[in-house]
């Protein structure tokens, strides 16, 4: 959409400001769940901007506004939206609180929706001198004459061959764990908390399989459910039993008040501020905390676990066809044929639903863009001697992957600078995901293994180590992660999250190599001490053409030979003829190299 | 003192109570420094209940009293402590405040000394249905006949040859930054700020040169110390200059009251609750933050850092000295012995001032028991195939030293259970001690790095990695540590941390190697990174009997091989012609063990 298109909208939104005596309007990327993704329907801030990056925010004054991305999006910040009408802004360097205390009148009223930001979020904006005023409707939403529909698809039931525990078990625990601390009801803003709980999946938004809907869980059990009645087919329905009620999304503010009195766990941090002002306004007691759901779902239960390991395999002969595919075809194809590819291959399983992020491809340069998204403007050709980049996953009713892996196409020696990086990121990834340690360790506690031999190259990485995965959820879940940012969250059996160091070199190459890991556990501890270790998932190998086996040494090449003779074990079996003779070679031992 | 010796100073307590219409009272181990060490007249703990250690509280009721400490110290507060009359607790098993709720009566009001608990402490005992009430005078003292008196040696000058940075330039500095905050004063209450921002030093506690005494900094550079004026010489007054005011610790609630409508920082975990009380009476706005100069206290300068080297060095000598020397008499020592000859050696040195902490001297089963401080009850002879640890560390002019080594007495061979955690012990404290790290990295992310070869046997310690260390100040200095648990500090070039893993196997042996390392800037970092790197201070052989080479592999060995090369290099030339020979041997490379 051309730029100027975008001057009529913040035309009609000044106006209402004005009618709605407000001096200005805070309009955030979140929508009214705070997921990762938003329905077109939500997408009030391209709406407003033309700005379509996954993160940002919108201050809008009398007479000046502007957008604030993080480093990720300066670029298409500046391709997409106005400078004219908009101050394009990097949100550490200007951060949207301090941009308001230059520019906002002292005394200005500022308004927000207070559905589709958390309290944690709207302190954030806070600044002195400013007044922030919830709105009673979204101005955006008033003024969008060309809104799309909301989603409407139905929800699925998420058998229990596949939860491995019924709703009525988690909903028992849980309730039993409120009623212990005194809470009379949780608020569940979390669509994939929701999911987890009432063990059903929807096609909402893209890559994660939720249905848009809020939910109360009482300490009696019972559960109210604020979603479309539309999405609730009779399946659905019955499956949700008796202590699921179903009611439509406008009866929730009456819900609320009638928890006037009561205790009430809610999460500032992701539940929509609008939440805790209905719930205060009424006379309720709020006990800030996790959304009780968290951490349940992030601890698989052993049917999670082994349709993880059915997920991975599957997704593994995929990712292994594809590996062999590109070393065939690299030179001929672009960045956005081998994210069709991969796709094509992941499609040929029935189970396959999507993919559970976006797939980054990036080919020399492109592949140093830590969240690079291929465009037909940005799109590359791989070519020869060419280092590549691929993370990408797939939904499947039984996991949630995410797997990268970083190739040399070939058929030249490949650089010693990118040799030296590579192999310091495999080692690291080596080191972390076959460490054993003992429980109360949290991820941050571990990071530094998966940096450790970069460091001694003097090199890093700017990212985490790891995410939380979902089970057929958020390939993006917490509250486990891999991280320098301290978290006391202890790793324990039956999380899974990605290990994923990585090496960077601005406008030359990207290097990032990442394997799911899940916590098992051991016999090794000794003193009586309890000890876990990590199970890889991810099964597919390494580029061995870009391994200096020096710089390995015997201890990770062991590591890496162990990991290959794995690989070739549980895919070769899977894979047609040409493709197994490739992965023979390509799972080699590394001293033969 | 027998037991039975505590139930007056109780019954007069109680009396005393009754008049003051309390329910109870809180004694804290803590003096009015809040400081690691308490004079002899501030033992209050000691006094009341007959418990020596270091760490714990007493609660009184009018029927019934406990006393709570940690694991260290349970078999003493047994031997020490009437159980007729007192509850003899462990404190993370029974907290004070559960305590509280389950003993006191409802409504109860329990007295406290506001000017000996910090308001962090405070709040820790802040059990629902009880009042705590701060009394205006200590409870404690007014019973206490025959109380020692206190500490009035004088304070010293520590000269910039030592400190490296004047006063006035400290105070300057600091200043400046409160001003730029809006902070018009900032409260010391930690006697090591006092003397690290004077330049003064003292012996009012051992181990610790400190000077008992508070400060007020106000944002304008003056600085007003409270402190006995009998401590202060002329030379020191002199020393202080014009910007220091001189007052009687009796000025000290008057000069907070005139702080009244100021913006004063104040450290709530470090200050005693009273300073908070009295300045908010007042109508003081206080600012919750560390004081000022912990983190440039923790920043050693150039001569400081000049200092460690030079005090490390001399304090290598000894050390190198006592090893030789033990390997000729430990057969026919005990514990106690060896602490006697260690000083002794130390002692030797006119810069020797004193120990910077009571040595820990443990053979076999001694050397599992972390905190260890041997009494003639627990010595024992060290003997011929015993595992020795030393843990020990002294206070220079120049630095503050901390070292442990392990030693086997021998002639036999060590089994194989202590030769594999020892090994595994020097792999950590070489791996951490040779690592790089990126500026940002905070001492828990470097942790790990400590503990990974133990987690490979299944072992681990449980205590940290290690603590910040002063400069001529206290061994176990903040903010900066090497831990599990969670820390934002970022290590800086200029601070000293101890580096010391551990294995224990109670009732067995105890090995801990630890050496004080000092950050440095390097150019190893690429891509226009800055890269940190640590100098090993410490300067003392690691006993090669006790190493499995095998199991310590090629990479740690050139590590340790390094090491002692460099020890042998730097200590050799100081010591004499058999200890020489002795260090020769000791510091040869490890494959020809």
């Amino acid at each position: 959409m051309p730029k100027t298109d975008r001057a009529a909208p913040l035309t009609a939104l000044r106006a209402l400001l004005k009618k709605e005596e407000l001096d200005g309007l805070i309009v955030p990327r979140s929508d009214e769940y705070l997921g990762e993704y938003v329905p077109p329907c939500a997408e009030r801030l391209a709406w407003i901007t033309g700005f379509t990056g996954s993160a940002g925010l919108a201050v809008i004054l009398a007479e000046r506004a502007a957008v604030f991305s993080d480093g990720r999006y300066i670029t298409q910040m500046d391709d997409q939206v106005d400078g004219a009408l908009w101050d394009r802004l990097h949100i550490s360097d200007t951060p949207p609180k301090a941009w308001l205390s230059d520019h906002a009148p002292e005394g200005a009223r500022i308004g927000y929706d207070p559905r589709v930001i958390s309290q944690t979020a709207l302190d954030a904006l806070d600044a002195p001198g400013i007044m922030l005023v919830p709105t009673g409707f979204d101005l955006i939403d008033a003024i969008w004459t060309d809104r799309p529909a909301p989603p409407s698809a139905p929800a699925q039931v998420h058998p229990l061959e596949f939860a491995g525990e019924s709703s009525e078990a988690k909903r028992t625990a849980l309730a039993a764990k409120l009623a212990e601390t005194g809470q009379d009801a949780a608020i569940l803003a979390d669509t994939t908390s929701i999911a987890w709980l009432l063990n059903i999946r929807g096609t909402d938004v893209p890559c994660t399989p939720v249905v848009l809907s809020y939910a109360i869980l009482h300490a009696d059990g019972r559960v109210d459910l604020f979603v479309n009645p539309q999405k609730i087919t009779p399946d659905v329905r019955a499956w949700l039993g008796v202590a699921v009620t179903v009611q439509a999304p406008d009866a929730l503010e009456s819900a609320l008040k009638a928890l006037g009195g009561k205790t009430v766990r809610i999460d500032p941090a992701a539940t929509p501020v609008w939440f805790a002002q209905v719930l205060e306004a009424a006379g309720a007691t709020l006990v800030e905390a996790a959304d009780p759901c968290v951490l349940p779902r992030a601890r698989k239960n052993h049917v999670e676990q082994e349709g993880a390991r059915a997920a991975h395999l599957r997704d593994a002969v995929a990712v292994c066809r594809f590996l062999h595919w590109l070393d065939e075809n690299a030179a001929t194809s672009t960045e956005l044929d081998l994210v069709e590819q991969l796709r094509a291959f992941r499609a040929e399983a029935p189970e396959y639903r999507e993919d559970s992020f976006d797939t980054i491809s990036g080919a020399g340069p492109n592949g140093a863009i830590i969240h690079y998204r291929v465009t037909p403007e940005t799109n590359r050709s791989v070519g020869t001697d060419t280092v590549y980049l691929v993370d990408s996953g797939a939904q499947y009713p039984d996991g949630t992957t995410d797997i990268t892996r970083t190739i040399w196409t070939g058929p030249g020696e490949p650089p010693a600078e990118v040799t030296d990086a590579f192999t310091r990121v495999l080692k690291g990834n080596l080191l972390l995901g076959r460490t054993v340690f003992p429980s109360g360790t949290s991820g941050s506690a571990l990071d530094a293994l998966a940096r450790y031999a970069l460091w001694q190259g003097g090199l890093d990485f700017d990212h985490g180590t790891g995410h939380g995965v979902g089970s057929y959820l958020s390939v993006h879940e917490g509250p486990q992660r891999i991280s320098k940012v301290p978290n006391r969250v202890s790793l324990e059996p039956g999380m899974i999250l990605s290990n994923e160091p990585g090496y960077y070199r601005p406008g030359a190459f990207g290097i990032r190599l990442e394997t799911l890991l899940l916590v098992t556990a051991t016999d090794v501890g000794k003193d009586g001490r309890n000890f876990f270790a990590f199970e890889t998932l991810t099964l597919a190998p390494f580029d061995r053409r870009l391994v200096d086996v020096r710089l390995l040494g015997p201890e990770a090449a062991e590591f890496l030979d162990s990991y290959h003779a794995q690989v070739l074990k549980k895919v070769g079996p899977l894979l047609p003829e040409d493709a197994r003779k490739w992965l023979a070679h390509a799972c080699s031992p590394i001293n033969r190299k």
